[in-house]
């Protein structure tokens, strides 16, 4: 049995997210309808990273079994020949037998896109948070710092999250001024709660109105309780950029 | 009377390009009718360039001319608010009675978008053409010097154009790779024919697949005649970035 790891981009606007519901467009039903129709059997796709309605990605991972020989140029062409234009898989490859793209992880990194101009774009509205009072890059950068580490991210995950334990270790957040109004927040970590780094982005937002200090970073992480943070950032703004593995 | 002056910004994937067509969406008609419910009169709308369907904008510019007394914040929040999500008003300002925007202006900037790997892009799907032939930049930059100066441009217009004379003046082209297969194709001149660099995009697309080597460009230009050139590069991947007046 073959185990073939896809490498995977979608725009998340239409889908309700990664996971598979029934009755509702999912990246998953469709990546997995489209194996099903290559491979000609059912088959569990397993994925990285439950990425939420909206969110997009550029380098979500995706493994599936299957007894069949198609060469892997044949499952990239394939695929994408069967799969809506949203969804492209960029990579195939073979991987180990127990492969597991989720536990396997050793880390990911996200982006998070903020507008920060008075006129929306039209261009890229659906690939930005559309902030339009000015943000202090300098106060959001002082503010990043206290994310970075192992810590309990309590404040940070959604109410409804259904992680075991809080603690997770994010290893930098960097804070790129890309022109014309638009901002990247890279978050780096070994793993994150739900709606973790869309937390992160609107309190770092909040600091560079003013709204927040820097330092007040470190009061609503240690506060341990989601009520402490600001509103979460809109999905939109969120990309799943890569996934490590060893 | 005043004369106001619109920065446009536009997706031009739902649209039959610019100028006003009966029964087909235009993005001067879409911003036409704003306008018109903005200050309660039927108003002219001149355009800068009247760019293709499909091809978008960073920087158009148009005007129109009224009575109404509303500030010129309330022109950008009030057209924003009834435009639909793909056309959006960066800037709006007061014009001297006479300006135009199209026979004001002095030059023009295009960015033509490729995108070159294997695997087609699921998120810049309508901002970029995909080629999957790697292309040499190397060549294609030789190739590009071609089109720089005053030049008759013959080979490199629509054949349904309806320009009074082929000649216009390049005065820079640069190619820039802008990382994960992403190459922006960077067009300065005083103004351009219909098709014009979508038609260069195309050839240097061409020099860069070894199809035709960089000196070959002076050739085509020389042989003053369409089918002199290769394809005219799709829409989608091409964008007015800015206009510019004295």
């Amino acid at each position: 049995m073959r185990n073939i790891r896809l490498l995977i981009e979608y725009e998340g606007t239409n889908y309700s997210g990664w996971q598979f519901q029934k009755e509702v467009p999912t990246i998953q039903g469709a990546v997995a309808e489209a194996v099903k129709r290559l491979v000609g059997h059912d088959a569990e796709l397993y994925g990285a990273s439950r990425t939420d309605a909206g969110v997009h990605a550029f380098g979500q991972v995706a493994s599936f079994k299957t007894a069949s020989r198609i060469p892997l140029f044949g499952v990239i062409l394939g695929l994408n020949s069967m799969l809506p234009e949203d969804i492209s898989i960029r990579d195939a490859a073979e991987a180990p037998p127990g492969f597991d793209p989720r536990k396997d992880a050793r880390g990911k990194t996200y982006v998070y896109r903020i507008l920060n101009r008075s006129a929306p774009s039209a261009v890229i509205r659906n690939f930005s948070w559309h902030v339009f009072k000015p943000l202090d890059l300098g106060l959001m950068r002082q503010g990043a710092r206290h994310f970075v580490g192992e810590k309990d991210f309590s404040s940070f995950m959604a109410a409804d999250s259904d992680a075991a334990h809080p603690v997770r270790e994010v290893t930098s957040v960097n804070i790129e001024d890309r022109g014309d109004g638009l901002i990247e927040i890279e978050v780096k970590g070994t793993a994150f709660l739900r709606h973790m780094v869309r937390i992160m982005a609107g309190t770092l937002a909040d600091v560079g109105k003013g709204r927040l200090g820097p330092d007040d970073v470190a009061k609503v992480i240690e506060a341990r309780d989601r009520t402490a943070a600001p509103m979460t950032a809109p999905s939109r703004g969120l990309f799943l950029m890569k996934v490590d593995y060893p």
